[in-house]
């Protein structure tokens, strides 16, 4: 390698395909009739509460609401945290939570900070494209368990013993999931907390939409296994504030503590204004979540249902039980996921995100984000996917 | 190493002494008769236009205001900061830019998208605590070179060429320096660009303190070699938003490239309504640093001087060119530092930071942040420094 050269992993990391549609639809939001199933951002604007607090924190003091605060994050933020995951059965300490610069912080932070050169790690086929980032790629091979929509992409203790090696660092659990909306089911929940136990690995478990459940039940995984689970969260999708950039890990106070020494050269310290604004969603969180978000996206979800069964009657597909997504199978209309995408971007300007981005075993699959469009663009777009298909 | 524990680099990373000064500080608080020579935040609020736009972007459009932007920051953003540094004759493309989490978030993708195991990095001795984390840390070896109060703190080419070898990868350049306030000498600056381009390695340059200017000239690195150059910036010195967490990187587009494409996995965006506020800065920042920001801190700057000499007459130091610091050698007065500055922690409640976290060469010396109290604290402060050591 010539000196000047990048890193070797650069050339290894994957430009995020998603980011990559991102750029381009902000670039192409100028055409409006773009009808977008593509990104996972909240349509929703924070509750009010989480902007005046803002406001009144730049009006007040202003030199506080800009100042630096400490890398774990303010002790009445963690306090808040640890207050309303008690509420869900999660007992922490201030001590055991940090806050940071969203999910992927936590998970860039909880993946610097377990693994080693020749870990391996484990991860459904398909999830999240977000975790094959640096933190992982310059060290640990990727070991991946196979899920479908015909048994509603539930992760099988039996699927996952046979991904378990000697070398098996962590798995990542992401439960509800994107891009399938799946919850996972308590009994299976335990069965991979067993088999991480009997094999001593780490569970990472991502719990981004802890709060976007439309039916069924969130299982909480670290109070099953306190001593070898980190969990990743955010308030982008409850509070929907994303572009806020805030969010929170917790685990074993000493992980925790490792996790923010690594911080401290990767960020410094959490946005003192986004933690303002976190600390007052806590007081309006419940009717905002009951009132506002979970019938907003549950209409959207549901039209979305309707629509696929009504115009697409060979996709292959199971309801979500949460987040923002259905992950279909179009292999009765495509051979040809990313194909299918990209025509049906230039022919009828309908975005769907590929399957395949989200592991081999997505091929032949789309992602449609339901939250960003109304009813009626809803239905406007799988009827374009329609017309495109006949 | 059992498969619970931590990685390795975890044992070999350092928490940042600074940043655990600074949460103790921020503990200490309540005792406000502690005087902090300490951290090194700014101690003014940022301009009027930069809270305002941010209230007005709340207030008119908070669904916007809080929406994820682009993983380069948003493109007026960097429209501004190109304009800007165009005005310094820092010629840049938009796409030259990556707007980053301050200029620690610049420094992380910087040393990640260079660095492979087994290269070698060069660092003044001493400098700034926050280059050596898991970005390099993991990878690469540092190596030295010394610097002293005698020549300004200047790095010499000489001195330089002894350090290099087939395997240096980069050198990280800090100038405005931290701890030692001084700027590199234009003949310096050339003479270390030479060598670069003689032995074909990287210069990334952090120029966090270019806009915080006493005396001299700031040289831009990036002009002289424009093919070989990475520079970090940050909007936390010069709009005093520190917890804003907002800076750029610059550098070649290709390079810039591959660093966002990293920090899809690592930020994933930067933080919307800080880049508001970013933006807003441009149109006060001349006056803003003409007659609020340099005014104020010369004049602590030049109190503190004339109290070390007063108070201090052992003391070893030059008068900082830039920054918020003096770097004083006290080894007529102490044989550790560290233990000097507990002990007046203890016995004087003032806060010193003890020069051996700069590296080795900072032995015996301590750091003296002069913009944190009025002048009346710096008097008060450094008497009792010398109540102490009488």
């Amino acid at each position: 390698m010539t000196p000047l050269a990048l890193s070797r992993i650069e050339s290894e990391i994957k430009e995020s395909p998603i980011r990559r549609i991102t750029a381009l639809l902000a670039e192409a939001k100028q055409k409006k009739e773009i009808i977008s199933f593509g990104g996972g951002a909240p349509s929703l604007a924070p509750p009010k509460e989480v902007t005046d607090a803002m406001i009144s924190a730049l009006k007040t003091d202003p030199f506080k609401a800009c100042s630096y605060g400490s890398t774990k994050g303010s002790p009445s933020l963690r306090d808040k945290i640890a207050q309303d995951m008690a509420g869900r059965g999660v007992e922490l300490t201030r001590e055991q939570i940090n806050v940071t610069v969203g999910a992927t912080g936590g998970i860039f932070l909880a993946l610097e900070t377990l693994i080693n050169p020749g870990d391996e790690i484990i991860l459904a086929d398909p999830t999240y494209v977000g975790y094959p980032g640096p933190g992982l790629m310059d060290r640990a091979k990727i070991v991946r368990v196979p899920v479908r929509w015909q048994d509603d992409f539930q992760i099988f203790p039996d699927a996952l013993n046979e991904a378990v090696s000697k070398k098996t660092k962590a798995i990542v659990l992401l439960s509800p999931d994107n891009p399938t909306g799946r919850i996972l089911d308590r009994k299976n929940v335990e069965g991979i907390v067993e088999i991480a136990q009997d094999n001593d690995f780490w569970i990472i478990s991502d719990e981004t939409y802890q709060d976007i459940i439309y039916e069924g039940k969130h299982t909480y995984v670290y109070p099953l296994a306190p001593d070898r689970t980190l969990v990743t969260c955010t308030f982008s999708k409850s509070a929907s504030m994303p572009g806020l950039r805030l969010g929170y890990m917790y685990g074993p106070e000493k992980t925790i503590e490792a996790a923010m020494k690594f911080d401290q050269y990767v960020s410094l310290a959490p946005n003192t204004l986004s933690q303002i604004g976190a600390e007052a969603f806590y007081s309006s969180k419940e009717s905002y979540l009951k009132n506002t978000v979970l019938p907003t996206y549950r209409k959207k979800m549901e039209k979305m249902g309707q629509c696929l069964k009504k115009y697409l009657p060979e996709a292959g597909f199971t309801k979500p039980q949460a987040a923002f997504y259905y992950f279909v199978d179009m292999s009765n209309y495509t051979d040809d996921d990313e194909d299918f995408a990209n025509k049906l971007l230039e022919e009828k300007e309908v975005v769907l995100i590929p399957g395949k981005f989200f592991g081999e075993n997505g091929k032949k699959h789309e992602r449609f984000t339901f939250v960003s469009e109304t009813e009626e663009r809803i239905e406007a777009g799988v009827q374009k996917i329609a017309e495109m298909v006949e």
